[in-house]
């Protein structure tokens, strides 16, 4: 149990009206410290995944020889959603629709692909079987009018990273989109594999990594992030991740947070300053309107500066989606402002460990001189 | 020497046209390593203060009786000026006017203070006694006319934190203005100071800080941040600060590293969920565009999210501004990405280290229940 936690902060401002609310330690949450990681083992979710939240699924493919590929986040049903674009270099599809003023209100999926601009075609794909199959958003049904399926889009520039870009005027995406959406399932492949099959991050192989956590109130909160960084997500001169301070149960090797030291302008290994990106969403099964879900996007950008360094570079075109599942909802005991403070503070943390996790399971393409962290 | 930097890494693509330059440890960058941060002794400006940068004077005021105060940063001339607001309860003034799109380029001063929406009259004093003076910017000088000085602003807020606030319809911001503006100085005080004087942090006593760092290049960074945030900038169950991996000289303490763990929802010391904020300006001697100030303005924030967790919550107004007092060009030999993308990784660190300096030299207001971090 740990006591000292926002929630119970928070909430017992709003019954007391006092601001400053928290005993000292107490015997649990100091037994908790002193533990470590150890006390958080029934933390994460089952899966340590993105759909450990209720209500979403996770499909992925790739094409080997061109050394890239695509994921999609699909929500059982059309899900609110929010995007935070802070990177240099963004490439984006479908974005502008989210702007809390307009009229969607809610996605039916989130697409990340390699292939930079041309990545934005595994969208298409992905449009048109939905929407051959009556999924999407309508002002109403009309016969032969197919609905328009909303699939906000995000791209990371996996072109020089190796593997045969020749592809002339028929590149694989609108084609690795078909193929993620079919593979949707609840589980899915960390490392290499979906849109950061082909990523480098910070001189290190890429990748594709999830994490998950479920609070003691039974809130889950999943991250989904492929990372193509100029940013390195491991410290100078060794092998720990900026993320440690925040792991929970060695899921990214338990090498704790003594090493994490850096001088200034030393940012380990080589990094590779072409367009980079590193691609991100996070979830959560409690009702949100859209707002709410962007103050949550824009606290979980915090996550990607604290697990890679540097970050929202110009070479990077960093962007952070949120969605909710609406599974539940939230005590109305919680301040709103408190309940968006609590998801969005989480998101950070978990978004920090599936970066970590990106990398961490990464494993090196063949003929590529970039080595995977394994590898170290 | 560093030779494992981004400046290196990035020169040498440009000259070589391949992405991948650094070969792998050097001698002189492991020796940097295994010494840690002795070997940065050198890396700091002489003051280790924003006015390190030449051209830069910062000048603070503080009422005992009320528990609040005013930090000015001042330009010897108008300088180039770039905003990114994040938090999401933020007090502002004339920021608008800083959007590329607009008219004017430039800032006489960037002005902090306490006192919420009551603390923006801070600039009033200081824009009479400068117009008064005939500083300011102007379409053309007209006998008799003040020139209008440009004076971005953001308050935090200290109202409830202590003190006697009340001052009915006579609050003190406007007078306090103008003792911060005549108190200009290449020196000034940290901890319990000018705009940080009332502040708290994550429980703790907050307080104005400072920090810079002088490249090899000699291009100089520097940071002042005044710090009442709700998040907190020591992880839980010790003293060790979130901004210990990029500390150079022991200059909060020197705890290192190893204490940095936290659990889910472990956000330590008991957080004060008001409005919070914390407002920081970065500043640096290279000649920048105001567009190139602003993706440095957004790098930056990074900072606030490394050494503050959580941080940009509802509860917070953050805050960071760009300067550029343009007493040196940046080397032709270096690609404007690059220049931005140093900038920006030093700023973020630089700015993580004024926020730990802040809570390390605070000490508490007498009357107060809120300890500062040495008296832990």
């Amino acid at each position: 149990m740990n006591r000292r936690n926002l929630l119970g902060t928070l909430a017992a401002v709003t019954t007391t009206g006092i601001a400053m609310t928290m005993s000292g330690k107490s015997k649990a949450a100091a037994a908790q410290s002193s533990a470590g990681v150890a006390a958080n083992v029934s933390r994460t979710g089952p899966r340590n995944l993105i759909t450990d939240v209720a209500g979403l699924q996770v499909g992925q493919s790739h094409d080997a020889d061109s050394q890239t590929g695509v994921t999609v986040i699909l929500p059982d049903k059309a899900a609110v959603a929010a995007c935070d674009v802070r990177g240099g270099g963004p490439a984006t599809r479908e974005t502008d629709a989210l702007s809390p003023e307009n009229l969607v209100q809610e996605v039916d999926g989130v697409v990340f692909s390699g292939g930079s601009v041309f990545g934005m075609a595994a969208a298409d794909g992905i449009a048109a079987w939905m929407g051959a199959r009556g999924r999407g958003f309508s002002m109403g049904a009309a016969p032969g009018v197919p609905p328009s399926p909303i699939l906000p889009t995000a791209c990371l520039y996996d072109l020089a990273n190796g593997g045969n870009k020749g592809w002339g005027e028929e590149p694989p995406y609108r084609q690795l989109g078909v193929e993620a959406l079919e593979a949707a399932s609840a589980d899915f492949a960390l490392g290499t594999a979906g849109a950061g099959y082909g990523a480098n991050s910070g001189g290190l192989k890429g990748g594709l990594g999830s994490a998950s956590v479920i609070t003691e109130d039974g809130i889950t909160v999943g991250a989904l992030v492929a990372v193509n960084s100029l940013g390195s997500a491991i410290a100078p001169g060794g092998k720990s991740f900026w993320a440690a301070p925040v792991e929970l149960n060695a899921e990214f090797g338990g090498l704790g947070t003594a090493g994490l030291v850096a001088g200034p302008e030393d940012y380990g290994r080589a990094m590779q300053p072409r367009a980079n990106t590193t691609l991100a969403c996070i979830a959560t099964d409690v009702a949100l309107t859209r707002v709410e879900a962007q103050r949550i996007a824009i606290m979980a950008q915090d996550g990607l500066a604290r697990a890679l360094r540097p970050a929202h570079a110009p070479f990077d075109g960093d962007v952070v989606f949120a969605l909710s599942t609406a599974q539940q909802e939230a005590s109305q005991d919680m301040p709103r402002s408190v309940l968006v403070t609590r998801l969005g503070a989480l998101a950070a943390d978990t978004l920090a460990r599936a970066i970590a996790r990106a990398i961490y399971e990464a494993t090196a393409l063949p003929g590529s001189e970039v080595p995977a962290w394994r590898d170290l």
